[in-house]
């Protein structure tokens, strides 16, 4: 087996922590002794040990002049857990090979060269795209401090927008229910409260945000706060919420934009964050207008849903007038849509 | 090997003579021996041997015993070229696999019968659905004498529509460039002349229908003259047409409606079309109106183009009110857009 196999294997067990490790990067690690994995491991949970922790403990003496793969570079800094370059060094790894280096300024490469200095040999960059795939949220916020935004939709073949995603789409396994399995939140309008919470076996439910601007007043179903793990409304201004539950907050905001919003997302801890369209006309229009060129989205999600239906009459609200390419288009056939991926340039 | 094995071979082999087919179906035949392929054939065109006679005259002698793979039933019947049923009993052939039974009337199932008689083992059915899918257009319209129409028209990522064809579309190896040398002809509205010729090697030209409605005169761009085997402007009234070509022919037809065109097309010899959306004003919406729900599109090809892009205004033009479900639905990336095919249900 080569490196990219045992990395791939690393990004697999990563995933394991889907939803849970945030503010934290989710992370995997293999320990391969004579060509047998030896150990496993993954990073369970934000304030949990690492995983080169879990895979060095399973691997015990094993890991003695073995080769460590992890798809993350490992810490070199005193944070909630020790260092996992020492426990690497302490175990007498012979090879580190590394998916990519943390773009976290506190760790950059710091981890790298330490072990290097304690003579292990370290490789740096296998299956270096399909790692930062796998946090792109995590990079984008240590990057640029600002959230990871995508922005969801369906549309019809005829390209109007659809409040109703495709068949099984919130269904385990569907692609909304994934998709809100892995975000820290997601952002709708208050005029359109449908089914925002994962249906995956013991999912990490998002923080709803439900932006209420011109509203007076806004009675939630019983629904949403039952299935939400805890619920902000945003608005700009006062407004009365019913019914009163521990897990509903309010939160005024002004002026109301997608950027001041963001701000206090950061505020309240989230990395990462859908943006659900399902209405022309919500109060979630005005908060977008020019959130494309502002650079505040960073991602696509469309469903294609294969209907011709002239019998509605919305649109997509504008988010951005400007020509913008999207990249790394994906698509691909889910549950009898069509969903494509893109990535906003 | 297996029957599905040889039967694709005979679906590639059939592919050979896209576009050059119509009105007869594109059909291929591999004859196997002992394990071992003695012959090939398609059917190059239109008023040449059938399949089974190219494929037989390689084997010669070998086809004696041997097992015919043929992707449509031998023809019983005498048409420009004598039945193909006779030409496999007298190869003394043991077993004739057939893809998928001929629509056409005065064929269906009389050469599986005629084989059957003389003690000549039959199997139907062997990759039925790709053979099927090869020859679309010819089972539409011998299951209802309509040409088989597909709508053409691209998206942004924000559901307007867009006249510019994604990078590459038109060249060879495009998805464009494919389409237009499959149908025999293509529609397009008179205010929107772009490139409607395909780019692969030798490919035969559609027949380029232009709606001219609303119009007292139409000047075709040189170029639109040159690439085109022939041109026939259709309007609703008498129209000037300059340059004069030989090629450039008019007809006036009222009223002006996607049904009507389509009889004419039949009489014109096509049996499928490309309905190419470019504009949402042009002169092709008027006639298009309702032409979903009088069943008169079997497919659509849509391209998403990876751009927002709000400066447009365009929206799709109207073709049918009632909700359909595309069914059957395919998508893939292609030259850096999502392509989007289905079938109207």
């Amino acid at each position: 087996m080569d490196d990219g196999f045992y990395m791939r294997r690393c990004v697999e067990l990563a995933r394991k922590a889907i939803g849970f490790t945030s503010p934290n990067p989710m992370v995997g690690c293999v320990i391969v002794k004579d060509g047998e994995i030896v150990g496993e491991g993954f990073h369970p949970k934000a304030g949990q040990p690492h995983a080169e922790v879990f895979a060095l403990r399973e691997a015990g003496n094993l890991a003695e002049n073995a080769t460590a793969y992890v798809s993350l570079e490992p810490c070199n800094h005193h944070g909630r857990t020790p260092p996992c370059t020492e426990a690497l060094i302490r175990a007498k790894v012979k090879q580190v090979v590394v998916g990519m280096v943390d773009p976290n300024p506190i760790v950059a490469s710091k981890g790298v060269e330490r072990l290097k200095e304690s003579g292990i040999d370290v490789v740096v960059g296998v299956e270096e795209l399909l790692c930062q795939k796998l946090n792109e949220a995590y990079i984008h916020r240590m990057r640029t401090g600002n959230p990871f935004v995508v922005l969801r939709y369906s549309l019809t073949m005829n390209g109007r927008i659809s409040s109703h995603l495709g068949k099984a789409a919130h269904e385990p396994g569907g692609y909304y229910s994934k998709l809100l399995q892995e975000y820290d939140g997601i952002l709708v309008s208050g005029d359109c409260l449908s089914r925002t919470t994962s249906a995956e076996t013991g999912a990490n439910q998002p923080l709803q945000i439900i932006i209420a601007n011109n509203m007076n007043s806004l009675h939630l179903p019983i629904t949403t706060i039952e299935s939400a793990s805890r619920v902000v409304i945003i608005s700009d201004k006062e407004i009365e919420v019913k019914p009163s539950s521990e897990k509903v907050e309010t939160m005024v905001i002004k002026p109301l934009k997608l950027k001041t919003i963001l701000d206090h997302c950061r505020y309240l801890g989230l990395c990462s964050i859908v943006v659900d369209l399902r209405e022309e006309h919500g109060a979630i229009t005005e908060v977008l207008g020019g959130c494309l060129e502002e650079g505040l989205v960073q991602k696509a999600v469309v469903e294609v849903c294969p209907v011709w239906d002239e019998s509605r009459e919305e649109y997509l609200p504008s988010v951005g007038v400007e020509t913008r390419i999207l990249k790394d288009l994906r698509s691909y056939v889910t549950n009898g849509s069509v969903l494509i991926e893109g990535y906003v340039s």
